[in-house]
């Protein structure tokens, strides 16, 4: 059988299922809020252009107004100023956008430390456990930062010295650039760096070396306690802005049943 | 070898490749234009946030404003009076959105003619010579309208009697809307219904059947001509927009170079 028909039959009998990493997007999913001087970019807002009157007796639509870089997206080189002769979201080879999951699981710790950074050390020791990340990789983080989506005080978590949220620190960030096998980064959380992250040197570093580097970020993701630490696939699927620096996009992962519960029996 | 193991190496060696067939998004994207009194959609435009200046030092970012039905797009159920009770984009399984393709090719008829309608007996020849269409299945109608997609007044074709574009008969929306294995039916031109489509009975069939019958539509295809007859996966992924009628869409196929070159075996 060929790999597509044993895919097929797969979803067909369910032993492989999709699962959506996906926020829904409305007027209510989160979106990062930077502090004074900076611009911020906008939530979803909805414009009808009929709903089954004159303008359109059978049918229904609407326009909408959404920043680049709002609820699930992903992050393009030219979003950075590192990647600025780079890639924007359009020219994105599919190829990188489809590829092997690494769950990096680190939800006990932010639970202790929402400021919490993944280091060197910790994919080292993903590594030393698991094997070497696999080509084309996609890293995600989780943290259980998504619990936190309904309640959008408790997913930015700010005090008077900004949000506080877990993500990479400069070291991390640096590692993960220089690492050939991974294609992006996807987080829980609004942005692919830590709330404190301006305050890291270089500020945003996830950013600044990821984006400099040709890979790419993804955000907001749900439902990553359904992935096993590897096995998984995942499709991120921007739209194809033309010159865009990012999009939302939809993100879809594939999971193999056994996986999950070989992952799961492995555990207990 | 599990599926997705075998998935992930078939994408490494190039065995299986990505093939992108969305439209790319900018404001020259050709979109529908419906004749007066009805309301009209509006193209992508982008307004910028920061751009490596005062409001974002080391970042650039936009708003965008655009149709849901703009581009590349899905159309849910919602979309029609037959399914305004049916799903909203959000709504619809990831696992109706995954499945195999189905091309029919009628590339040297709608040559000839502008105005081809699909008929059931075209579905049933398909059939008769490539076996059922196989479950969860989205049918694309290879037309080659798509090489008109450069030119904005080609590839919506009007004259006085409004649009000339390819599509499906009445009787041919019933069919597939009554057929249990179809998830959605795709084609390269700017909507799912033929351009003279307001005249028929009932008026717009593609919408008012397959939306009705908890079926998808997605349009503005690109690259159709590069898919097999059977045997490629289309991955059709919309913005969860939270009651929305429809959404740009990222959409790609996967696609195994020796089923490529066996269609094109059989064929030479
Ligand atoms: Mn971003
Ligand atoms: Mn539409």
């Amino acid at each position: 059988m060929s790999v597509l028909a044993g895919l097929t039959a797969a979803l067909s009998s369910g032993s492989v299922e999709i699962i959506d990493l996906t926020t829904p997007l409305s007027s209510e999913t989160p979106i990062l809020n930077l502090p004074q001087p900076f611009a911020n970019t906008v939530g979803l807002s909805v414009s009808p252009v009929s709903n089954f009157d004159d303008a359109g007796p059978a049918w229904a639509w609407n326009d909408v107004t959404v920043g680049e870089h709002a609820g699930t997206h992903l992050d393009a080189p030219v979003h950075w100023i590192t990647g600025k002769d780079g890639k924007s979201v359009d020219q994105i080879e599919p190829h990188r956008l489809v590829g092997p999951i690494v769950v990096i699981d680190k939800t006990t710790e932010v639970s202790a430390d929402p400021d919490f950074l993944l280091e060197p050390e910790h994919f080292e020791q993903w590594q030393s456990e698991h094997g070497l990340f696999p080509e084309n990789c996609w890293v995600i983080f989780r943290t259980g930062w998504a619990a936190r989506g309904a309640d959008a005080a408790a997913f930015v978590n700010a005090d008077d010295a900004g949000p506080h949220t877990p993500g990479v620190s400069a070291a991390g960030a640096k590692w993960l650039a220089g690492n050939a096998s991974i294609s992006g980064f996807g987080v829980e959380t609004v942005g692919i760096d830590a709330g404190q992250a301006g305050g890291l040197d270089p500020m945003f570093p996830v950013h600044s070396f990821l984006l400099g580097a040709d890979k790419y970020g993804v955000t907001s993701l749900r439902n990553v306690d359904r992935l096993p630490v590897t096995g998984a696939t995942l499709v991120v699927a921007p739209l194809p802005i033309v010159g865009g620096t990012g999009s939302p996009s939809r993100v879809y992962a594939l999971v193999e049943k056994h996986v999950v519960e070989k992952d799961a029996a492995e555990k207990a």
